[in-house]
């Protein structure tokens, strides 16, 4: 079964807005076992967008469409997918149904420009939007099945995952194949250096194709596999996750593809541990990341960002001494800092940065890039310092953090701190 | 002139990557006056790539490329550009050197595998790359002229402000349109709302495209403007700017999009003032947001996250009693966090959230959703009290971000406090 994504409007087509829908679709697609062959974008022109429902009518045996179905004159979508299907438009009374009880839900009265939504091709079957208030709709033209449904994210993914994907999974009937994947997060290494490690892969499992996706500064890697037997595609996935963990060791974060702060959070948990952040350079990034894992008030106790000396002598107590002979950027004064937001806050664990994510205040010595990680232990404290090269002040910020994680994350597995 | 965008690759097609290029590649052409008609996607298939360039060579004048000119096997776009264009792949000297060029630029000797990147299609022109390995070209096929680039961002942008856009803007000739956009962002009115506000935007300005993209949690609004005379246009955007600024008063953030942590901070340059947080729900969000801004370190003098109520206690000097007696999540336990932020580090502002990002934590008082934001100035303080209601935790931090910020952007204007 081959399928064909189409997103519609002038947004998307003039690049003002960036199409994330017709990923999404195609991931769930090729979850399914569905090839998708082609992604078309075109604009509100009904002409062109007519010729392409055309085109794809005589190519493919499924296509989903996104936009164009909302209350304004520059949505055409039902409209065009009409015109390609040699048919008119009729008011659909499950459609004006669907749009009646959103507003009702709402308490508010319908307004006469979105009456227009509930005009359907004659022929297509309405399918309600449950989150909003455009109905979408699907219809044959030529050989292809056309799913049409709003361009609002959350109103396409509820309703392909609740009317469309099901439909998709019937009539592909006792041809249908399972489709599972994996995702391990890795941290560390570079792309390339990844390859490396993961080079006997192909030869190992040649049924399982794996990806390296970049998610800066992790690096996620992905694997595959498509075919009839559902438990046998499970087991060997398994296996592949076993076989790329042993050649990645420590380098990889989770292999449920957890992001660093989630899989330092869980750490803490199982440890009964608490953290405490003395953040310069990340600026306040780490705690951000930190709490943006649900639950984390359970082990984050504190984060300081002390951007300038004074907040840093004052606040988290360092040395002015140290500070004097060493200045802001050293792991001796991030030691100290790690040190004075543990002790502040009475936490298990201090952990601390001082850097230059530039672009500017680099210096021969302490060029941009340069980050020193100090971590305060029960047992102890240790300084790291790491230079990286990336192009902009929050690529800096964003590595400078994720290797912070990564020195306390090896503290608390017992291993060797990263070497970046 | 008609233009059309091509991505190629199978992560892109299967949705394991969001392609981002195309809507770089249409918002620079737009700028020049091409009308973008279509972006397709296909993936590393010989036939269908070879199928989508020669339906483009009859519909199109100009086409971009961008992907498939890798090293290895499933890099195909020399070739299927080569079966369209009916000619032979040739070794191209040009192209050749390019290749060599990079690798001795770093110090490293060439592989074998890289060699296949200096065949071009014959008849094809070499678009160097001076920032990866893999060169570019272009070709005529049918009656487009196709410019083929590489998938990596970085060099495809590279290569099309360097190489393509000039070319194309001296085909264009005496057709050539000129094309101004002005974007401004704003805080606090929701998208139905600034659309009820500029409703006489289209009479008073019929020549000037208005759009609102949400940039969440800011609205932008952006008025797009297109002809032959490159000083009117400037003229009618600036009276238009005018207008919309007019229209939404103090919630118009900037006139040149600046993001709100751009915005306060400026303010707080020109008031030669300081800023310390006390941040609880937000997480620290607000200081990695203020110290995303260069030179942030002029103003920004500490930011304190305290989770634990004893953080905030011992750290913040937040009274134990008002705690007691008020919980954390209040108006009158943000002011003391506020001023305690703003007494341990000397600044002239402090600024404080405390709230409730979920998803758990709500009380039928203070349900998900609900911030303070306490402010504490040279002249006093004030608590403010909000509540949101958006489905994830990340996003109500990013709006409590927004609305902290907002308090202090308009008691740094002088004006009334937001009502959200």
């Amino acid at each position: 079964m081959h399928a064909e994504i189409v997103a519609t409007g002038d947004e998307i087509r003039t690049g003002a807005l960036i199409d994330s829908n017709s990923a999404h679709i195609a991931d769930r697609l090729e979850e399914k076992g569905v090839a998708v062959t082609r992604h078309t974008c075109v604009g509100d022109d009904l002409d062109y967008l007519s010729a392409v429902f055309t085109e794809i009518g005589d190519r493919a045996d499924v296509a989903v469409v996104t936009g164009g179905l909302g209350p304004t004159a520059d949505d055409l979508t039902a409209e065009a997918a009409a015109k390609a299907a040699g048919v008119r438009l009729e008011l659909d009374p499950s459609a004006l149904h669907s749009v009646e009880a959103f507003f009702k839900s709402r308490q508010r009265t319908m307004n006469v420009a979105s009456r227009k939504q509930a005009y359907l091709p004659a022929g297509a079957q309405c399918i309600r939007n449950p989150v909003g208030t455009a109905p979408g709709f699907y219809l044959k033209i030529g050989g292809c099945q056309f799913f049409c449904l709003p361009g609002v994210p959350a109103e396409m993914r509820k309703m392909l995952a609740d009317a469309v994907l099901p439909q998709i999974i019937k009539r592909m009937g006792k041809n249908r194949l399972f489709y599972r994947n994996r995702t391990l997060s890795t941290f560390g290494l570079t792309e390339s250096r990844t390859f490396e490690r993961l080079a006997g892969f192909k030869k190992a499992f040649p049924q399982i194709p794996l990806g390296l996706q970049v998610q800066f500064p992790a690096i996620l890697v992905k694997l595959y596999a498509r075919g009839t037997q559902d438990e046998q595609l499970n087991e060997d996935l398994a296996a592949a996750v076993r076989w790329v963990t042993q050649k990645m060791g420590h380098y990889v974060l989770s292999q449920q593809g957890d992001p660093i702060e989630k899989v330092v959070g869980d750490l803490l948990k199982q440890k009964q541990a608490s953290l405490a952040l003395a953040e310069s350079c990340t600026g306040g990034l780490i705690a951000d990341m930190i709490t943006n894992v649900s639950g984390s008030s359970a082990y984050f106790v504190f984060g300081g960002v002390s951007y300038s000396n004074q907040a840093k002598i004052d606040i988290l107590r360092v040395s002015p001494e140290i500070l004097e002979r060493h200045g802001a950027v050293h792991a001796e004064t991030a030691i100290e800092m790690a040190r004075g937001a543990r002790n502040i806050s009475n936490a298990t664990y201090g952990l601390s940065t001082s850097g230059i994510a530039g672009p500017t205040g680099g210096t021969k010595d302490k060029p941009v890039g340069t980050v020193c990680v100090g971590l305060a232990t029960p047992k102890g404290a240790s300084g790291h310092r790491f230079h990286f090269w990336f192009g902009s002040r929050s690529m800096h910020k964003q590595i400078f953090a994720a290797a912070a994680l990564d020195v306390l994350r090896r503290e608390l597995l017992g291993v060797d701190p990263p070497s970046l």
